[in-house]
């Protein structure tokens, strides 16, 4: 039976601790598994390696990037397969595209499309251990690429939908909270979690895995299971929803605080003014997550959306731009703002967790300021201040 | 018009030597040629490499090893890629895979069998300057292959051989002397030099080049020209031979102290007794460099040969095995000593040169232990005390 094992770079940052994560591979080869190992560059080596090219450039070209940050992986996967073969085990290091993941887009963002598996299911099959380089892959021109944030998790679960088995991905945390633990210490575990769930749990914030890793679970069934590389407890699936999981309304609970909040007062009302605003944000790829529109009063109406506070420099470029445009209008910008989100499958099916969280927020003096809501989620920006109050509320009221 | 550039370790050593060299590729490029350049790991990279894989075990997996060595020159070759970039010039880093370099052998001691160099010449041809890995391929079975000691030389001198045109090396001394100028200060810089000249100083002991990279420009009559990437003094230009280079019946002195010289007393003469010697050390790997043999005494003949200092402990287990086998033989060690080669091609045509070096020698009371000679060479073993001497009075006699 096949199984993917994926370590991040916390889990292999020296030669000690790639010996225990072997004792973990070996393990499962002695239970007669077939194992694929997908490692991460060691550490922090690849923000080592971006402060080298760095040190040239503030705008490396891209092409040479990908082919210096994909060393990083390279020299794990050789690292850890020779404390392999030195164990008496034999394993077999592949790059990238020695594994045959096959990439498309630009340079330092690919995505993986399609894997030739062949190369790595004949050394399965010779009974070798294959230890496979994460985040990188190769794409038509034959030119080195990698996969962007999470791109190991990614290679990982791609590898486990080729091979059809379950994978493993261990990191530095135990499993998946409900609540993040460094916010809400008396967060649960959980045992499984719905692929949907999760995904709305990762794009609303949660930092255990990227989106699109998940999304590739989702879309080939593969079941993920996340632990921890250094202690010896159970971790967390992440499955197909199921009938068991019903009996919450809500499994988990986001918190995002890389979030700025811009109000536009007083926009003339019409939809092509409207409209001309998300345009020029668009037109300079500023990502926008929450949107509210007052209803029009006096022919003008107010507008606040929310971003990455990353992007606050292009974002007031565009609001100065915008006053030119529009003289009347005002600009608020904030910045302590934090977004909550509850999650759960449950709500497709029971109605009122708005109105609930609405009565538990009004019971607590906590105000909002913008709300979202999509089939599995609903969202909530409120003042930093109120995070803790707000969490620890939602926490004990939903059971997380 | 085509160029290859190869630039050592010592030269990429750091950011700011990465912008010096790409000042020198820019201005070729500004010249009109299509440079190929080739990069070996920055500075010491490769032993650090080699050093971490120590840590896991003395004898890691081969092949593994090859994985993380090559790591070395994808660092090279993307930074100097981006420094080129940077300057506005257009630039592609390619790995040895990528440039198209087949191998074949066992690992980390790979030799090129052949290079497809299409998609070096498709990025010349839209006005590129390709940047390669030196010292690495790729064999048969898609594994990352490196070359051995020299190899990046290997690369660049293929590589030019492949596109037709001039390989320029840039290192760290500024040419060729017919003397090592560590040795004997005097020592001339020698402007053109003959391959079969620089094959046999090379394999000889200079370390300038190894020989292989000089037998692929011979076999392939691609003209080398050895020079500093530090100072902007005229090198040496290695080329097929010519009458102008007949004035001097020696070209070059070499100097090798990693000599070790046993003397194996009293062997019982047989031509299957001496064999068994030599059988036994080359069962064991041993390379054996000068042998010298006394005629037979008494049915007793004494040995002597020389081999590398590296080999001590190989050797002396042999010599216990004869022990063993034959009673009554002596072994004699000794490591201070020194061979001393004089190299021209001019010797072809000009008898006399061996009985020129004995009187020299003996007018200056040079005991010398072993000589052999080549078509174009004559060695000879000398106590390590005489080493000075006896090479300022070659030098001198010879105006080296």
């Amino acid at each position: 039976m096949n199984i993917v094992q994926k370590y991040g770079g916390s889990s292999v940052e020296s030669i000690e601790k790639m010996q225990n994560v072997a004792n973990r591979i070996i393990r499962k080869k002695e239970e007669g598994y077939d194992v694929v190992v997908v490692v991460s560059a060691m550490g922090k080596t690849t923000n080592q390696l971006i402060e080298m090219a760095k040190k040239i450039t503030i705008n490396p070209s891209q092409r040479d990037l990908d082919m210096l940050m994909s060393t990083g992986e390279q020299v794990s996967i050789s690292l850890l397969s020779m404390v392999i073969n030195a164990r008496g085990y034999e394993s077999i290091s592949l790059t990238g595209f020695q594994a045959g993941i096959k990439t498309e887009g630009i340079h330092t963002k690919n995505k993986i499309s399609d894997i030739e598996i062949d190369r790595v299911k004949k050394h399965l099959s010779n009974g070798k251990i294959v230890v496979i380089a994460g985040f990188q892959g190769m794409n038509e021109d034959g030119d080195i690429t990698t996969l962007g944030r999470g791109g190991s998790d990614t290679t990982a679960v791609a590898v486990a939908a080729k091979l059809e088995c379950v994978c493993e991905i261990y990191t530095d945390v135990d499993g998946i909270y409900s609540v993040d633990p460094r916010i809400y210490p008396n967060a649960k575990k959980i045992e499984s979690i719905s692929y949907e769930e999760m995904m709305e749990m990762s794009s609303l914030g949660a930092k255990i895995m990227e989106t699109r890793s998940v999304e590739i679970g989702y879309r080939y069934k593969v079941p993920i299971y996340v632990a921890s590389s250094l202690v010896d407890v159970k971790g967390s699936l992440i499955k197909e929803y199921d009938e068991l999981m019903e009996n919450k309304s809500i499994t988990g609970l986001t918190i995002s605080e890389n979030v700025l909040m811009i109000t536009v007062i007083n926009v003339p009302y019409s939809p092509e003014n409207i409209s001309a605003v998300f345009s020029k944000l668009a037109s300079k790829d500023v990502n926008i997550d929450m949107i509210s529109q007052t209803s029009p009063n006096n022919s003008l109406v107010n507008l606040s959306f929310t971003t990455s506070k990353d992007e606050e420099y292009t974002v007031m470029e565009v609001m100065t731009q915008l006053k030119n445009q529009f003289a009347h209008i005002e600009i608020q910008k904030d910045i302590a703002v934090t977004k909550v989100s509850v999650v759960g499958m449950g709500m497709k099916n029971q109605s009122g967790i708005a109105a609930q969280v609405f009565k538990l927020f009004a019971d607590n003096q906590i105000h909002f300021k913008l709300v979202t809501t999509s089939e599995i989620s609903i969202s909530y920006t409120i003042n930093s201040a109120d995070k803790q109050k707000a969490v620890s509320i939602l926490a004990e009221a939903f059971n997380l």
